[in-house]
């Protein structure tokens, strides 16, 4: 029997999340989910597209529920709402607010019976996997994360709203020094700027003053201004053919000893992606099928990737899990 | 309440395991267990060494029992044997023989109540881990294994039994043109010779044939004969001064796709290691304590690390995991 899958959100990651549900050969997808006017939404695999509100009405239907909305408003609400009704997974990602979102998932998924994985993707997720996996191995080390080469949605965003801005791409760049160094295993003290810089592409209107444009975008407070950034000022053209993409990926590279300190070991975990939602909307399929099968084992309330046997995200049994990938 | 460790067996690993539980706040070593007399036994921290017998009348005494012994005839019979009595843990890598070895162990421990986490380690152990995440979420991909630069023991033992050797040190080293190939997502073909080489460093009796030893190892079936093997004859000093080290490592490349094929995406997991036992048994040290709150749950039987989740490695509680690590 197939693992019943729903989407709620159709922007770049719930056709990421559509994508991975469309390989998984044990899952159907049973309609994408969306705030805007049905009839409107061409769903690209040929699903069904429903208003939300028809969720309520098909809690029998689905199995989980994959949640794609934005971290600052949609999930705080959505999450825990659709806890209390399906097993749901999302990508929340404001860091400060974990605790209080786990609390109000946990709350509602225990209430209902449900399992809420929440803050899935690769960071937080896979890469919060390999911190916790080195500092477990060697206690007492130090991890460093590095972002990109990759496309910052949000610095691109704050671009955006500049006056006289038409479009913008922030690229993050991880510092090759600062990397070489960590990897190096000398555990140095980095600065905010040392470990990267932001490179943007930005489209401004006719006759807009390119130097002030410039000049709020370096200053900018914490988006550009503890970094060193450079400004390319391109036609919309460029942006269109070089920039259209939404590549992303980074490390998290841990050092630790062993034997007080006299040897070190240096473990590295990096991606390097063509495109950031549909890597996270694949990471999100596999913890969906991993919420259904807790749920069905009879657990329930707010889980992590940190809580999440890897066995559970596999299609293969135990037998050729430990037959072809131990 | 301190988690009560015994080590079977007092090698390089035993004595990897005693440094980690050393730094495991919440662990306290029982005992070394060793089929050697134990008075002649001199333990590294000064916990006490027992004769492995006195392990049966223990049982009410150690939570887990960590077992380090060869794969090869040690662990097959030693950890069904010791499943039966406490909670424990091995790194048994003969990868044909895991699924008889799982079965015993799993009859052993349900049996007795208690958990046997076997094949734990960094290949097999973080490097299953690493395959299985990857291909979790992106399936149909394919995963890349290499190892080292490292000092492999098989193939240094496998020198050592020619006529005339006196010591070897055999490092596996991969090929960097085929990492390259890999790192590109181009998915190689890539035949066993184009993966790796090995370089050899051996110290022979006085008088000693080389060229004959030369063409004994380069031609060895399993060992070297499908290898570019590279023999360099060194003085004892030299082997002293330059190989006393077992450092190791290696690399676990993952490409795998999304949208059709039109989007690439290369995850990597590598390990670079100054000493492969102690991080070995640094990983063994983190799976006991997962045994042993497996057991606590109520949980029984044989485990790989497939079966662990994450979070029952660490120390932490999962609020300062969700504040700290994800």
């Amino acid at each position: 029997m197939s693992i019943r899958v729903g989407i709620l959100g159709y922007g770049n990651l719930g056709k990421g999340v559509e994508k991975a549900v469309g390989v998984a050969e044990d899952m159907d997808l049973v309609g994408v989910f969306t705030r805007r006017d049905p009839a409107n939404v061409s769903i690209d695999s040929g699903a069904k597209a429903y208003h939300v509100d028809a969720l309520e009405g098909m809690k029998d239907d689905i199995d989980v529920l994959v949640i794609c909305g934005g971290s600052a408003t949609d999930l705080p609400e959505m999450t825990p709402k659709y806890a209390a009704m399906f097993n749901v997974i999302d990508s929340f990602d404001t860091h400060a607010n974990i605790p209080v979102h786990f609390t109000n998932v946990d709350n509602a998924a225990k209430a209902a019976g449900k399992i809420g994985i929440i803050s899935c993707g690769w960071d937080p997720g896979m890469f919060s996997l390999n911190r916790l996996y080195a500092t477990s191995v060697l206690p007492g080390g130090e991890a460093y994360t590095f972002w990109g080469k990759g496309v910052s949605q949000g610095h691109s965003d704050a671009i955006r709203r500049i006056e006289g801005v038409v479009d913008a791409r922030q690229y993050t760049v991880p510092v090759p020094e600062a990397l070489d160094a960590v990897r190096s295993g000398s555990n140095p003290e980095l600065t905010t700027r040392q470990k990267h810089t932001r490179v943007c592409y930005v489209v401004v209107e006719d006759g807009a003053d390119k130097a002030k444009i410039e000049q709020e975008i370096v200053t900018m407070p914490n988006y550009f201004a503890d970094y060193d950034t450079t400004v390319n000022f391109i036609s919309a053209e460029e942006m269109k053919r070089d920039h259209s993409g939404l590549p992303h990926g980074g490390s998290v590279i841990y050092t630790g000893t062993t034997a007080d300190g006299q040897n070190t070991h240096v473990i590295e975990y990096s991606l390097k992606l063509d495109s950031n939602p549909e890597f996270t909307g694949s990471v999100l399929v596999a913890y969906a099928r991993a919420a259904y099968r807790m749920n069905q084992a009879g657990d329930a309330g707010a889980k992590t990737v940190f809580d999440v046997a890897p066995a559970l995200l596999s299609p293969l049994s135990g037998e050729e899990m430990r037959a072809h990938l131990l």
